[in-house]
């Protein structure tokens, strides 16, 4: 089955109210906001990545769920298979590393042993608390769209991890991304809609656009792309669909508070049109990674 | 690393204080009470378990460690590759008995595709509420050793499903073991100490035992023993050191108001004892599963 069909079929099944059926990234008790993500070697990370980047990407991108959400980290629980010595301890200290940087303790987990040669699945169920929790079906004709940081980095890190040359920002912008928990804090009590850019700017967008029942347009000349990004060659187009950002998208109607860029507007429709520098142009054929 | 070694390791991490230093099956976040478990396929079930079968055991198994907490389910937080449809179809089907059967409803999750002929890994964080909810380290010198139901049922249904003959009762409590909630809800205000059994009656309490800084005696002439395992000819040996039981193991001075066998008692010192039928008898090299 595809995630969509998995997904429509778990609707059937007894759902929490906190799940909002399946339709969000993070589900809610009271002010708790929990969300949970597996990541597997081979699909999500590179066999060859360095244990302690696994164990940020794993805690970094579950905190980038909540940072969307407005969310303060409470804990973790973390599923991990265990082993093989030199990983286990590289992954300790990424894992150590991470939990300090952000703030965010553990609060229990479970470790397993893989059979020989099976790839690596790693788990984890972080958990925050937030006053204001935006969704992503929430924004508003007239809204503009804005972004946090730059975009782009990540999908260029990707090309270089793959065994590409480039600078180390780019990696470490893949291996390392910084969920902008203080960004989500400030920006939750005040946004319309909010999500994290996972998948990539242009088809998280659309799926804000079509959870909120509305049409976006997005300018490409406006994707903030980083100094280094330009130097390596990838063009806003490239960016705007390569994934792994970590980047706050939201709707909203006011200055934020926070350093970002307006990159598009809501309108009543549906749908993404996108421009460049004002002049419509055609979609690509693919807007972002499809689950 | 073995499990001990990691564990030990993640001590030196930021911990929440809900975590226990990570010494008991369980966290909590006030009365929320958190436990995760991952299942591997070739480890924690066999690759020709029926599919609903092992969505039952996933969940059931999590719900047992929240039962030894006296913990009410709250929701569970699902983690599971996808992508073989009769799999992932009758996993589902598993999914809703198990979620209906205990009144638990699905929270949210993630699911992912793994690389071919990876062996399949689930994970499963499960969340309940629980005002009085107790530890293994509770046990006092002088308190009796309890357990719910009937142990080694699941042992004898795991040679079963390894391809031995058998009554479908005895595959059926390896396959679909019961989270004894109404029991932990009912046990947890009153007991000293309690757990799940999970790796087996022996190794079990004399891991209660110990976390108790006691001595524990067991008679295994008491240990209860159902018809079908009589017959199917395991002994009251074999079955407390087979695991997969997933009854409730306690240490209390009164008489509980569940129905429960006294199996033992505890007293100062350290380490297990075993009787039968009043005599003391050696230790089996084996106490149970050991990670």
């Amino acid at each position: 089955m595809t995630e969509a069909d998995f997904i429509a079929a778990l609707r059937t099944l007894p759902l929490h109210p906190g799940a909002h059926d399946l339709t969000d990234d993070a589900a809610h008790l009271g002010d708790l906001v929990l969300t949970k993500d597996m990541i597997v070697e081979g699909v999500h990370f590179l066999g060859n990545d360095p244990p302690a980047d696994v164990a940020w990407k794993l805690v970094a991108t579950n905190l980038s769920d909540l940072a969307a959400k407005g969310a303060e980290p409470v804990g973790v629980m973390l599923g991990v298979p265990i082993g093989d010595d030199a990983w286990d301890r590289a992954f300790l200290a990424g894992l150590d590393a991470v939990l300090r940087s952000f703030a965010c303790p553990l609060l229990g987990g479970d470790t397993v042993k893989l059979p020989p040669h099976a790839p690596r699945l790693l788990s984890l169920t972080a958990l925050g608390r937030s006053a204001h929790a935006p969704r992503r079906d929430g924004a508003k004709a007239g809204d503009a769209l804005w972004v946090t940081g730059t975009i782009g980095d990540a999908g260029a890190g990707l090309a270089i991890a793959r065994g590409g040359d480039g600078p180390a920002a780019l990696l470490n912008r893949y291996r390392r991304p910084t969920p902008r928990l203080a960004e989500g804090q400030a920006l939750a009590p005040l946004v319309h809609a909010m999500m994290d850019v996972s998948d990539g700017l242009l088809i998280d967008a659309t799926r804000m656009a079509a959870a909120s029942g509305l049409a976006v347009t997005i300018d490409l000349a406006d994707v903030p792309l980083s100094e280094a990004l330009r130097t390596f060659g990838h063009d806003a187009l490239t960016a705007a669909t390569a994934g792994d950002d970590y980047e706050l998208l939201f709707a909203c109607d006011t200055t934020p508070p926070v350093a970002a860029t307006r990159i598009g507007t809501f309108a009543a429709g549906a749908g993404l049109t996108l421009l460049n520098a004002g002049r419509a142009i055609p979609l690509p054929e693919r807007l972002g990674y499809q689950h």
